[in-house]
């Protein structure tokens, strides 16, 4: 029988009437002779009630010991839902992360999947059994337990079905991707389909469907995603490799980033050295950079703005002030409240214009542009918030978003 | 540096401010030059509120799976508790029964543990760290989770100090094992040693401070095992090998069990495949037959009582019925009401006349006795609840208890 991957979040495993919905839901693909690996999340919101605890007793409690409480969470999830499953008489077999050699390479609480032992999992399904796997979990070389960060349940859902060689379908509480994130324009459409490559733009500006790292592996492998409502009953979006030359519309999606602060560094020399050394001090303090834009050298002096997470802002003033004393033109100015939008489109690929056509979009609605950046697939824009609205508007009707 | 194994149970461990008490109680231990190996149990009900919401979704839950959801409850412990002694300066590092390759046999849910990897406790050991083990969990010979019953954090404990030959202290919320549970008997003494054997008695009698298991364990491998409170500043009791001469009264502790019914069958044919054929169909539904006294044959019928766990009742009428039919003279009755009083004492060995001083006293104080059992430092009553308060005083007052 075709194997299918399927990924349940916290939401749809958030109380027992929803686990207990779960598997009916399982029970009905295996009927329609599926055999089934479902991944699991911890239930509803476990895994922030377990860090408040750790947070409780340290501010910074050993990474190592907050996998091994946070991976909790889903093993409770997955013997539920076995539970659930055998109860109305579907054979089900669970597995945490470790005991399904899940095995990962890099830091505690942010493992990446470096193998899985697909013998184990097709061993179960050969007994005819459902097997539930714990997300977001695994082993490292050290037997230690690691937990592959936020979301990293996705992540695991498609590192199996890649292993398998089968599709992945993962369900969550909306209903598909749209081509603008709905509770910010409600008349957006939903996507029948969606490329790897535009996903991982919307994705990784703001739109928080599903986990960037899993379209990745999805890409990588060449696994169909398949995203869609836990109830099952309603088409979801499928994520695969799409041909550009089929599209029509240049731009296929809008993401809304709020996240986002802003810096203005004005009176730089303009030497590589010292911008790059600014840059270098801001990246050995983990704070990841987004978009940058320099102005052309006047008096061989430049400005640069840059985008950075709001969260990051006052540690990255902390490197800033030291420029101020060494560097006697040095200022500098900080925006911690804009939007960044990106407008992303495979089209955009074989079709030009797209960026001179956004401009003149938001110049007829007098909207103010403090940094662009572009990518072959993707051009964002930094605006002020309170025109938010207006440009989504403008860019939705354009586009027929 | 010497190795001391500390068990703490989940009342010791039942929030955050009692987990960081624990982490100080550990760091002094630590400073007064002791290498650590603690075991902990699940904070609070946290067992119980994992096997409610299991029954939630089914009255027979696959035992493989409850094993599964019941190790997550002492897991949270042991992270919690490594976070919390890293916060204040020890270095610590937990593990889980599995990461242990504490190794079981037999069903799940009721596991025995079989082998204990102590390379890996003294290799953390040896790197200066306090090592945290997940009670109550192991791993089988299918690396299946494991769980080792009600109770089986005490046995994971003595087993892990019977491998390392070094004590072990459990701490509860009780400060030491008394001549007679202080609840029913107020004035009660601490005893400041117990031999394994009258433990072993005291515990299957029905006082519940320590794991019947773990003191058989203790017993086997000589492991000196302390029962005192979780606050460290009480002296407790020590359970350890006592040579019986050293002993000065026949008595040391009196249990009381009020979780046990009795049925007194009459009329029953004086054979003994009869008999042995009751008991076998009774054994078969793994119902716990204690106490059996069997009358002398008159017009060869005997009569016959005996005790069983209360809950048990219902199921052994089932088969009784039967007997019913088929035997003619057949006839039984039930007392679901009944008290099992049980006087432990190492002296009894050595001393006689125990039981007989022990009628003397119970004649006294008009206390009807339906049946007595007696073993080498042991004796029980089956008697009426509502004598119990004055039985107990009158052992108490002969005795000094």
């Amino acid at each position: 029988m075709p194997i299918i991957v399927q990924k349940y979040g916290g939401s749809s495993v958030e109380n027992i009437e929803k686990i207990k919905n779960v598997a009916k839901r399982i029970a009905e693909c295996k009927k329609e002779g599926f055999d089934l690996v479902v991944v699991v999340s911890a239930m509803g919101k476990t895994t922030d009630y377990l860090i408040d605890m750790a947070h409780q007793i340290s501010d910074t409690p050993k990474k190592r010991e907050m996998d091994v409480l946070m991976a909790t969470g889903e093993q409770v999830s997955i013997s539920l839902l076995s539970i659930a499953l055998n109860e109305i008489g579907v054979a089900a077999i669970s597995f945490t992360g470790p005991q399904l050699g899940i095995k990962t390479e890099g830091y505690h609480t942010k493992s990446r999947i470096a193998e899985i032992n697909k013998n184990i999992i097709l061993d179960a399904i050969n007994k005819g059994k459902v097997v539930i796997v714990a997300g977001f979990q695994g082993v490292n070389e050290k037997n230690e337990i690691t937990t592959l960060g936020r979301g990293g349940s996705d992540t695991t859902a498609v590192a199996i079905a890649a292993k398998l060689g089968c599709p992945c379908e993962i369900y969550t509480d909306v209903d598909g991707i749209y081509t603008i994130d709905p509770r910010l324009y409600p008349s957006a459409r939903k996507l029948e389909v969606i490329s790897y490559e535009e996903m991982l733009e919307l994705a990784s500006s703001g739109a928080g469907v599903i986990h960037t790292r899993a379209v990745e592996l999805a890409e990588i492998y060449n696994v169909p995603v398949t995203v869609a409502l836990n109830t099952g009953n309603i088409k979801g979006t499928i994520i695969k490799e799409l041909d550009e030359t089929m599209e029509k519309t240049a731009i296929t999606g809008l993401a809304v980033d709020n996240n986002e602060a802003m810096i203005t560094l004005n009176g730089v020399p303009h030497d590589i050295k010292i911008i790059a050394d600014i840059f270098s001090k801001i990246a050995k303090l983990d704070i990841n950079i987004d978009m940058i834009s320099q102005t052309t050298p006047v008096n061989k002096l430049v400005s640069i703005s840059f985008t950075l997470p709001k969260n990051d802002l006052s540690q990255a003033i902390s490197i800033l002030e030291q420029y101020k004393k060494e560097i006697f033109t040095f200022s500098y100015e900080t925006f911690d409240n804009i939007t960044k939008l990106s407008v992303i489109g495979i089209g955009m690929k074989s079709q030009s214009g797209v960026a001179s056509k956004m401009f003149e979009i938001l110049a007829e609605n007098d909207i103010a542009v403090h940094i662009i950046t572009t990518s072959e697939i993707k051009i964002s824009y930094v605006i002020n918030p309170e025109d938010q609205k207006k440009a989504i508007e403008a860019v939705a009707r354009e586009y027929n978003l």
